[in-house]
């Protein structure tokens, strides 16, 4: 049986200023594993994301502000630093360093 | 509402030699994502994990060897390497870098 492996990191570097690249690492009914890397991209001021799926995210690479509609202020995201964004809590990805690649690794399940 | 948030390098270095460290970060039924730290430590010879639950593991710092007994060759891991390991897939940890902490996280499922 063949076992599914590979490295998070790899490529990182590889992308455009501007693009935002999403890369499923490993999918499963109900379970979701994705990498994420931005290059500065933020969301849309007031554009909220309203998810269906619970998603537990860390930022393993670079750093980035993430907003909660509910909460009065952003929370600053460094290397390591994770939280857990249950189904239809309304976010925004404020900020991502626009001088290096952030790297987010992202488990989404039901 | 509290998002359960948190750094998942915190403390790592804290830990005494010989010491492995196992974390619960996240646990919802059916999934579990937990921190290992390991500090040389290694699975006795002859010793196989062989869990009822799926795991994928990713190493975000230090350096591993995994064996899998269906394998000729085992399998080294250095940071941002992951695999994904089925249940009931008998493995092992031969090897964890005796000279600085092995940070691992893993996402356990059904």
């Amino acid at each position: 049986m063949t076992v599914r492996a590979g490295n998070l990191f790899a490529d990182v570097s590889g992308g455009c200023a501007g693009e935002e690249a999403f890369g499923e690492i490993f999918a499963r009914p109900g379970l979701k594993i994705e990498r994420i890397i931005s290059r500065g991209q933020a969301s849309p001021p007031e554009c909220w994301y309203d998810q269906a799926w619970n998603e537990w995210v860390i930022v393993l690479k670079g750093s980035a502000t993430l907003q909660f509609e509910e909460e009065p202020a952003s929370r600053a995201l460094g290397e390591g630093d994770y939280v857990f964004i249950p189904a239809k809590k309304r976010h925004r990805v404020e900020w991502t360093d626009p001088r290096q690649p952030t790297v987010w690794l992202a488990v989404h399940f039901e």
